[in-house]
């Protein structure tokens, strides 16, 4: 590391340890040269790199100031914790999320209710290049060799990411799947038996609820905050009532509500299921698409007992549509292999070497910033468009990462009917009930900002509050 | 259609309908000329024609004769029908499957265990391009436009093989898989509940009992003939004792047996299953792969109720690794479509366009002609070779397509153990309890000729074969 990097790397410490705080002005070039002995040169050469990175901002004739959350003013106030009832209860769930994914699919569709971000924002072209010439390097028995667990080089990849997030996994533990899906889904199979209970969040990403009714497990939703996520003293208490197989949850940036457990709470989180010995689905595919200095910790960071099963995906982040997920499942990885193995096979060849050679080439990172900027721009003008034109006493939440947020309507609105019409007028969204074993959060609704902001989207929140008023 | 080419078809019709037979002298082209009309020309192009395609032979000074099937002189006698006990069982089976799956991924073994042919007899250059090509034209929607049932081009072209095939499919009623096991999965999943009963061959594809296993279902193995396939009375009287929820057979060149049951035999097996309305799960991966003059019947041809699933891939025959399958699988089409969205969202988008591009642009069934011919080479050879070097009494099947025969050792040999000592000796086998639920058929193997023959496959049969006689 250069002189001027390792300066970058501790002052962004200092930011994300919240020694330097939002709005806080950083030394200037001058104290820096006088107390740390490195040259003006270097200095500046650390402020442009952490201006670069988002981390701080110059003022004009005023020196260098920890960047501020840009959230708009006048935004709406967040939700409150939600208090799901503490009964286990079979999922019933999939009808009505098959219907808004299928919506979801209509290109001509305003795409608040879609599931992905704008394809537009990906390095396609790139991808598409790194997909060319893997294939013309091809070793034609590597058709073989990447069966489950997957591509080796691939594997190494994603270790060393592992490692710099501070959670060492070796690459024989991480089994290639096709895409976070599988992978959460053969975690949930290697560690349940049908009729077995499993804790999530409330609301819960519905696909967690799909895989739930699927195998024929029971539910239990905990409350969960919208900013902090899973209570961990309803956790406590849902651990003792349920004696539950498993526990899925989403760390950082949950769907749909956004919200971001702090790293100390994802230890406590890691020790509570240990005392357990129930495992952790950790599912983590929007970590990468943070907004703060720093990646959020991995809950599997605070692992001793191998019982947390992180899995990660590069499709909401980097290549939509080449299906890579990954499990680092713990002590539960043969079983996932297997599972693996016996159900699907391997993973595409062409999609494990492209992605393999895309990491090996490095600019993954560079990638990452650029998205993550478009996403926050575009967060606080979903925000602001909320604030202007959603009726009064909406909430909404202020996600700190991802691409969803969660808006709460005044008591008594129905989402699914708001569905229905905002789809006549050519918009989607997804409906608060599709977040739910026993479809509550009538009057929810999730809205993607995945989506380069532009007029339509603008006139179609304008719709869309109206539609909201007008709601019984 | 040219003159020509509606003359070889005609001929190629009485061949396939055995009016002509395999040694049969063909009419010379004077008689051609003479009764039908039609030029020399037209004659010897029409010959020509059906002699590249190995329909027929011409022997010098003599004529044209049908193709005499080219098995080699003193081949072993074949095994006799299966007659496994008629209770239901549950599966335990995965261990050794894992056990042997994993001893497979070694290059420096002799691949006679492999389950996959030799990854140097697929056009894969030319498929590097086809993806290079598809990538560079990819429009940056088709990753959210080509979630399950999959891409449209590639269906539509999938849905062109059934319509040659005389059983055709909608693009609608197509869903592509990762690889044929997940389709597999996906049909079974779709029509049983844990504790239901599933019938299968016996011996039967390893991977249907593993599926078996996980989703807690019953398999009742259905006495099987090693050239003809499933016998029809003791599936009629199993579905009488057991009310089955579905029957998983391979219709086409088993694994491992290598049978193929004939057209009016797949005609009655369809009928027989519809009156008790039972739904068939037919896997036909290596349906493409016969050895005959023309491909054999599918089953679902004579689906009148929607209840074939017929499974394909194009794993066995073209693109290994590219882990693309599909399913038509019928009324249940829906249901299959919503498990693959839940369970594992989509397949890998860069291989499902090369694979539509290389279909669209031709040369799939030239390929295939080239593939055909020479594992039918590598299965005289390995025929050749059990009959030199296997001790007296062995039995092995003559498979007329795919890639494996199914050797039965003389009674009391261990082909468990006998799969350890050939380990030790750098060759794999596949033995034949991992084949029955019960962990039956000890004393059989199956053997991959997938491989071009060469003097150190020949010496591992040496190898083999003496170990066999030294075993117990």
């Amino acid at each position: 590391m250069k002189l001027y990097e390792a300066l970058a790397w501790e002052i962004e410490d200092l930011v994300a340890r919240q020694a330097l705080r939002p709005g806080d002005r950083l030394p200037s070039v001058r104290q820096q040269q006088a107390r740390r002995g490195v040259s003006p040169a270097t200095v500046f050469q650390a402020y442009y790199l952490l201006e670069a990175r988002g981390v701080i901002e110059s003022r004009p004739r005023s020196g260098y100031y920890v960047t501020r959350r840009r959230l708009p003013d006048g935004e709406p106030p967040e939700p409150q914790a939600s208090r799901p009832p503490v009964e286990a209860a079979m999922v019933d769930v999939s009808a009505l999320v098959f219907e808004v994914l299928e919506s979801a699919r209509n290109r001509s569709v305003v795409p608040f209710g879609s599931a992905f971000p704008s394809p537009l924002l990906f390095p396609l072209a790139r991808l598409a290049r790194e997909t060319a010439s893997a294939m013309r390097r091809l070793d034609p028995w590597s058709t073989v060799a990447d069966l489950a667990p997957g591509n080796d080089a691939l594997r190494r990849q994603i270790a060393l990411r592992y490692q710099l997030d501070g959670a060492p996994v070796s690459p024989d533990d991480i089994v290639i799947t096709n895409g976070a899906m599988e992978a959460l889904n053969l975690c949930l199979q290697a560690v349940t038996r049908p009729g077995d209970t499993v804790l999530v969040e409330s609301p819960a990403f519905y696909a967690a609820l799909q895989a739930l009714e699927r195998l024929g497990l029971h539910a239990v939703e905990v409350a969960t905050d919208p900013r902090e996520g899973m209570d961990l003293e309803a956790l406590a208490a849902a651990l003792e009532r349920h004696q539950p197989a498993a526990c899925w949850l989403m760390t950082s940036f949950q769907n749909p509500l956004g919200s971001l457990m702090a790293p100390e709470k994802k230890q406590e989180l890691v020790a509570l299921l240990g005392r357990h010995g129930v495992p952790l689905i950790e599912d983590d595919v929007y970590g990468e698409l943070y907004f703060g200095a720093r990646r959020p910790t991995l809950a599997k960071r605070y692992d001793q007992q191998g019982l947390v099963m992180h899995c990660g995906s590069f499709s909401k982040c980097l290549a939509p549509g080449f299906r890579i997920g990954w499990a680092a499942p713990g002590r539960h990885a043969r079983a996932v292999e297997r599972l693996k193995l016996s159900t699907s096979l391997a993973c595409a060849m062409p999609s494990q070497l492209a992605l393999a050679g895309y990491l090996a080439q490095g600019g993954y990172d560079r990638h990452l910033r650029q998205l993550r900027t478009a996403l926050e721009a575009q967060r606080d003008a979903m925000l602001m468009a909320v604030a202007r034109h959603f009726p009064a006493g909406t909430r909404a939440t202020r996600p700190e990462g991802g691409y969803f947020l969660w808006a709460e309507l005044p008591a008594g609105a129905d989402t699914l009917a708001l569905r229905r019409a905002a789809l006549e007028q050519g918009i989607g969204i997804a409906p608060g009930p599709m977040f739910s074993a026993r479809r509550e959060y009538g009057n929810c609704l999730r809205l993607n900002y995945g989506h380069p902001w532009n007029t339509e989207q603008e006139e179609a929140m304008a719709t869309l509050g109206k539609l909201a008023a007008r709601n019984p």
